[in-house]
């Protein structure tokens, strides 16, 4: 690794014990059930989902959402439906809807009450600037469907 | 058209003037920018929805789900959610999350209130045994959405 190489890619690591991406790791291996990623770090797992402004500009969307983004896109709100279903007890599912030019929802919910809406657009360019961004954005999204499952219990638990 | 097949293809049209079937029809004209079914009956443009379980039998459920047959469930669930709009007043959305294979969801709501959730499994055979069943249906899911609409206003307001 080269030393300009060192200078862009180390994080601030410790964001990576931040309750979100500790989730979102848990969700990735969760699916590595051929322990392919075993012996990978956090960091190196997180990493696709950091995508800087100019990495964006560059991928195209006329084309289709590539797999690994789409996989991306239902790992991040799985991770959410975790941690509500962990606070609040509440069984929780997603779906993401996506149309080959990358519009689309992705929705959470619990019973008949939807926890979290989001409306994808340009989904071919999902990422985030850094892990603090995506920590962020995922532990804000994260207490709004906890504070509505908490205000709805009724609606959640149909 | 020989007389068997008057016979089995004519069916009792009064039931064409079902209020879900009306809807429907409804759904597919507002979809017909260029006119082209200007001319069709509203039957011949709801026999496509009608799938005997033999015809069902001889339709894989191995492949993609057809983009025709993709549309029919967008058609099936957006009438479903009209009418639920023109009954309570709620702005309602439909979301369908399906699958290569044929598996999936199909999401009525309003806000944060979801009035219909489906479960989709080889919908690559989409489709009702007859006019009545396809108007039962609609009609059924559609009340229900109405019912939790009028359960909880302060979350479908949302």
């Amino acid at each position: 690794m080269s030393s300009t190489e060192t200078v862009t890619e180390t994080p601030n690591t410790e964001i990576l014990t931040h309750p979100f991406l500790q989730e979102l790791v848990r969700q990735i291996r969760a699916e590595d059930s051929y322990g392919f990623y075993r012996n990978w770090t956090d960091e190196l797992m997180l990493k696709p989902f950091i995508v800087s402004r100019e990495a964006k500009r560059k991928i195209s969307v006329d084309g289709e959402v590539e797999a690994n983004t789409k996989g991306r896109i239902q790992l991040f709100y799985r991770a959410i439906a975790a941690l509500v279903e962990k606070e609040t007890g509440l069984l929780s599912q997603i779906v993401i809807d996506l149309s080959h030019e990358g519009f689309g929802w992705a929705l959470v919910f619990s019973g008949r009450l939807l926890l979290v809406t989001r409306t994808l657009r340009d989904a071919q360019r999902f990422g985030f600037d850094s892990f603090e961004k995506l920590a962020a954005e995922g532990e804000k999204l994260t207490q709004s469907g906890i504070d509505l499952a908490k205000r709805f219990p009724e609606v959640g638990n149909l």
